[in-house]
């Protein structure tokens, strides 16, 4: 990590090193409660998803908003927000190996931890795990409706999996994940609902295949910022993990909004600065591939419509300039990056800015936590 | 990061926990090797780019083998390795900004510090700045060598440059970067020739021009793994660059190497564990996009041409397998990155395997090292 902070509490937002990564907090606050209000008054809870911001500070403020808790991918990022405090914690990936559940199992000493499953083999082994720490843990049951990864078929093969949790000592049958990643950033509000209208059909076959069996379903959790008007209105879903919303990436701000969606707005920018401009064609930024992800494409620049960033290298960004005289060497520019999470697990704190100061840095706790 | 580590030393490989960044320290030893006999002999001295590797234990390796010092491109990156104990480190970038030369300057009294200009305005504040610490910087005029990125245009350019920064106060006129990015990737040993061909004339004609002032240009330096034979055996070169040739990602192994190229061998690997078998058309790994950096596409799957990484999601890798009984649940394989720089960034630790047994952790000490 750098061995000195972009910058400190109280110094003017205009002093800020480059390139550094700066939540705007009013944004950030408002996206926050826009959330809480798409929700209110309906049955469906949030538990927000942590593998965006990997930040206990965030994770702290969407529970205080009414967040059930935290989603997350990895153990090792269970483990830091269950040290942070984070009472309820679903871990919504398959979770392989000894060493792996070694570590999960008793984090169910310090919080409500979930996990998810898609093969029979996966549950002896966490079966095992559970019993050998004395905790409980809860299990999901992956369905694939319709993102074609993890997850098995919907219907019988849910209901089989369902089956074999419920009857496993230590582990709790809790539920059916029915996330549709690709639905997320299907551009149209007409193609991202007919997508969750898709997921919503495989989610009853495999709810009703399951009670079937005599075994209860109690929740039906998954949906993402791009989808989850759609699963909160389903009727189907009780519980979504939305996680971008936070931020509002340039690929999310890129689907076109419905009557229904709800306005977040950009909150989280890499501040950058022009190091170079010996062409008038473009300048030279310092915020390259290692300081915005480019995974799901360039960034965007902040209020500038008159600037394209048309090229990324490991340290160097490329600007396109209409106007030669549009930008000079030193000029500080704001970057929308194209994909929030791999852009925040870049750096090492979040310089949270209001009114034109720093006043908070907040570790990004779980970045680089892999395992 | 992550609260525990994939691995200690003394553990059997086949331990540690996925996904790692692994190091085969054999196949390492032996590309630092031949890079050391690459260069024996000839008057071109190795500044390994340290900004694919971030990681001291490795810099001291390779100034052990012969390397001058390295090259990094933050200030930031810098200060670890002075601080470490390497002694000579070229800034390969412009720093721009009062807040960072107040970090460089200071730098200047444990090593000997390089960095670049392109432009007159960079002078003055880099004069000020070594003035104020009492130290003297090696400034080298970068020219743009068909980069087309940073730089100056090569001849009378350069000379103006080189004359300003001659005569600042604090500064010495170090010679000129002719780093030719675009050459590395070039597919054939033809098309990457031709191309150092090109540099070296722009090289030549700015050396011309400085020397026509009355300036000697000590030393032009440049070069990366892809293309640096050429700038070795050009005779207008006199220090080379490479830093990836160390690890041979995905990108740098599908050039066509020429009967003069180095047989450089894959060392680097990211560890990933299939979680998923949900259907038999794919696997699904624990290594997305956060573990295999993706920019320069994506990454093969080590001695196993019967599989493909065909996809990567922030924490799930896609892997196709034609025969569905090609991978099972818990199967562990070994990931050849396509792009060695962003992935090293992703790690806090490369875990170094030799003789199937963990060696030793070696910390990537300026990871997230962006300022």
């Amino acid at each position: 990590m750098s061995p000195w902070k972009a910058a400190q509490p109280g110094d003017d937002a205009g002093a800020i090193d480059t390139p550094a990564l700066v939540l705007d907090l009013d944004a950030f606050e408002r996206n926050l409660q826009r959330m809480a209000d798409a929700l209110r008054g309906t049955k469906v809870r949030l538990r927000a998803h942590a593998k965006s911001h990997k930040c206990p500070e965030i994770a702290k403020r969407q529970v205080a908003l009414g967040a059930v808790g935290i989603c997350c991918q990895k153990v090792s990022e269970a483990a830091v927000f269950a040290d942070a405090g984070i009472a309820d914690i679903l871990v919504t990936n398959q979770v392989m190996g000894e060493a792996k559940l070694r570590r999960l199992a008793p984090l169910a000493r310090k919080a409500r931890i979930g996990v998810l499953v898609d093969d029979a083999l996966q549950v002896q082994p966490l079966a095992a795990a559970a019993q050998a720490h004395d905790v409980t843990l809860d299990v999901y049951v992956e369905v694939d409706v319709g993102a074609h990864r993890c997850g098995v078929a919907p219907g019988e093969a849910a209901a089989r999996l369902a089956r074999d949790i419920a009857a496993a000592p230590g582990l709790r049958f809790a539920g059916l994940q029915c996330y549709h990643g690709p639905a997320q950033h299907l551009r149209t509000p007409v193609e991202r609902k007919a997508a969750i209208d898709s997921a919503c059909d495989a989610a009853t076959r495999s709810h009703k295949a399951i009670e079937a069996c005599g075994i209860a379903v109690e929740r039906i959790t998954g949906a993402g910022t791009g989808s989850f008007v759609n699963e909160r209105d389903s009727g189907v879903f009780d519980e979504i993990q939305a996680g971008s919303y936070i931020f509002l990436d340039r690929d999310y701000g890129d689907n076109t909004r419905g009557p229904n969606d709800v306005a977040f707005e950009h909150a989280l920018f890499v501040r950058t600065t022009v190091m170079s401009r010996a062409t008038d064609a473009f300048a030279i930024v310092d915020a390259g591939l290692k300081a915005s992800s480019v995974d799901s494409g360039m960034p965007t620049v902040w209020q500038r419509p008159d600037l394209r960033y048309a090229k990324a290298a490991d340290e160097h960004g490329v600007i396109a300039t209409a106007d030669a005289g549009a930008l000079a060497l030193g000029d500080v520019l704001h970057l929308v990056p194209g994909h929030c999470d791999p852009t925040v697990n870049l750096y090492d704190e979040l310089v949270c800015v209001r009114a034109g100061r720093v006043e908070a840095l907040w570790p990004i706790a779980a970045r680089g936590a892999l395992l």
